[in-house]
């Protein structure tokens, strides 16, 4: 049982995902990843998103590029927020993905990130953002990680050469 | 049962989608029509496509707008063709649309036509024109179809005042 | 104190984001709303969105349309989740609102949603739906939201004419 | 005597089509390939689509890239249904072939997949599917096909390291 | 027997490219104007262009919208130059007729001017500068319809109020 | 005294441009190639342009990206008609230099080619068929490198392995 | 001799333009105005650009649409600042005139705001921040301008019903 | 205390803001730089922008890519005029950056200059166009290098082969 399940619809994307991984591995949140495509696993998909209410989840992290299904399909199947990272295409930039994701009817929303590694950052941020509503300890760890990025910025002006 | 399946996302479709079903009637090929909501009426769009074969449909015509999800869901869960069309929309036109509908990553096509009322108009076309192949009284229908758009064309030029 | 707190740019997003109010009206959450400009009213922007953890403000709802600074910059300033809507415009549609909301660099998050209207109805639906990962009250009522629309998109499907 | 006619507009398609093939030569269903450009090869375009019916061809798949004109002045010429694969192109990444492609006036529809070689996959998996419609061997094969797909997809989700 | 020859795709064309035709009119050059239909009448596109220079015509002017594939068609059948204008769309603008006529490969070229009314009357003064390389009646004609367009617009600035 | 006059916006375009010139060379046609640059040669532009006619060039061709505004203000100063090859870009592809030489507003036309090396050549062939209406021996040279043109293509369809 | 100089490239910019002057006029600063088409007017653009400095001027302001070369022809031949505006168009909404200005190459900066209205307003605003770095009653009058639009923009949020 | 201060929003846009940076020492005009980040250094940054005019700086230069605040909210806290670059970015080309910095409302406007290095370098030019409305030692300078391009742009024309 863990409070963030983060799902990819290729092993093509996990360098991306990898990103979001990497920021929940550093917050010690428990998480869960999988490949659940869309348009080729389409029954487990919905299993996925239909059980995963009494499976503890709390928010689902989806990452898909080009014509981007995942994450709003997940979505139309669950209660619980589903934020979308859209995969950087070669053709398209990942306009493709991102138009995908986040224009979805209303009804069903997907939390939309940047397209991309930036994107699968904040995803994790985000959802951790979100589990810190009512998680003081993880709110405090973000302000703790953005002070450390403050302060990286900051130093960082000092090295312009 | 049915040759052709033409479902929507919404019923907002329907001015659109009603150009397809006036050139299926004009055609009398058997079709029946639906509002099936990718992201509303999640398992029954599954249902849908899934029983598809076995209801003897051989067609399946879609239409959608925003992050346009339905024609490509409903492509992953049968192997039967499934042409999708393009709602226009609001924002940007269908540019969203098309792109939602169109980018299918590599494994499961949508054959999609123009953004539109166009497209509806083409995608009956090409539903005709795939039973066509094999139902030589369809292929001359459309040979018909054709005739009568090229003459009416050829004529128009008379009127340029 | 309220559990959400709901800001736009400027009184000409009130059209929009009323779309968003008539659903946190709907299912009977509390929430504040007003309007912050990210460019005209700086300061207050800033102490809003470091007041808004002491405040007892759980999500918050950001809409602006053009060079859209005000969901991300709510954003750098508080570790609450921002849900942003990107408001329509005349001459690019919202494009420009949907890049300057959704590109956010690594750190920072904004939960995007969809351009216009659909984007501000589903901003409600995602911060409720974030909320009901702790109240199971409010996830019901998502779940009844959810079977309603899906009724409503299943019966449509009888006035095709 | 094949079922399938792929052609493309240039020699420089040739490892997007590619892919095309090697999914028919996969299947081992009957094809042509050839080079016929609709700027240099205008005649030989017209009278390669008016024989395609007497030719026995079922359906045409046809790849482009720019402004490409090859598969819907194809599709102008027979009654046969036409699958547009739009070429990935250097300066615009293939939104000019996608545009010229899929934005076909009511009447004569392509059947448009995505830019590039994701597109000549589908490009041929659409032909099948067109073909399995009859064929039930051919369909059957698709079904395989997915099968396999979903297996490996659902296995790669153990290899994310 | 006339110098120019105005072809459009649809008659739906014609509110743009009568902006063409009432400038060569004024010119005083003859022309002739006609529907020609790339996708509804493609062999009298191919008549029309293999037959222009017989014909005695010296420039082709030619207007379409969508997947516009006429001006590249017709060029690809005549050694003439060959003028195109995108037609204005409701979804996109024209972006798509702009791509399908300028973005032609190396070998074809189409002399491609603005979307929509501008393009057209700039397409009646190219054929006419075209013209008026030799013919220089033509060409001080130009030279006196610029003098004219300058001083409009010099004498407009004092009425700006 | 040449026929056809070539300049670009900065030597940096001249790996574009070269294509042009090779053209030109191939078809034995006098021309003249330069630098010159609206932004920084404003007033050479401008001379260059006015005096063309009495130079006794027929046809300009000039080559320019970004903010390209070289080929409209010679066309703005000449009434010979002036052919524009849109540089490629590597921010933005080309779309800006395309726009910025296309959308011309009604009076001055510019005779837009592709984007990059394509409409490098195409600007060459485009100037020669213009030259060519009078000119029988280059039409002639037009209708051979076609016929060239079209052998190359069709023989090549003999070696897709 | 005014500070400002606002120029037009034609007299259908001026309900744009007008958003310019009505500001300059509310700070009581001088300023001409003036329609001078790049494409029209060549001549007189390059006297205007070329005395601009002679004449008193501080900064120029230049409005044009579509393919707008107005502001960067005219920085090219001034030392002045040069602000730009793009206008709002009709086929691609001002995307045109915007990449027209901004992608101005490396040597000749143009200041450019945004598209249309809002665009107006800021060039006028723009002039005057840069006035009143060494004019402090101009400095002066922009801050209590600013105060007035919080004023309002804070008020605002009381109407919201 | 600087005349110019330049800030970028991440230690990454010093490649691009070298660029600036380059010129203001050729040109020998005392200048600030350093990394500000909205979105990291949000209190920072407003007290920046705050005290930016007493602490004598006349014109500020901020480059920042994606969803690119930094200069908006920079101009929002200062009557100084700001100048911002948008920074090439990988999913988009910079058109993210451009949107999110050209396209300001109403009141509060940033000189927008090219994406990227041209725009960079043009950032300094600009500003130091500013400085030389009235410190013609600056504006003679600008006359100066825009002499020494002319003379490099036109003896280029030397070398094409």
């Amino acid at each position: 049982m863990s409070d963030i399940s983060v799902v990819m619809g290729s092993k093509s994307d996990w360098p991306t995902v990898k990103e979001t991984c990497d920021i929940l591995d550093e917050f010690g949140v428990s998480y869960e990843k999988n490949v659940i495509s869309a348009h080729r696993m389409p029954n487990e998909m919905f299993a996925f998103a239909q059980n995963a209410v009494d499976n503890g989840t709390k928010v689902i992290i989806a990452c898909a590029g080009g014509a981007a299904h995942l994450p709003g399909m997940i979505a139309a199947n669950t209660p619980l927020p589903v934020i979308g990272i859209p995969g950087q295409t070669k053709a398209l930039g990942g306009m493709d993905s991102l138009l995908s994701i986040v224009q979805m009817p209303a009804g069903i929303p997907v939390a939309t990130t940047a397209i991309g590694k930036a994107g699968a950052k904040n995803a994790a941020l985000l959802a951790l953002q979100i589990l810190g509503i009512t998680d003081k300890h993880i709110q405090q760890q973000i302000i703790k990680y953005r002070q450390a990025m403050h302060d990286q910025a900051k130093e960082s002006g000092q090295y312009l050469e």
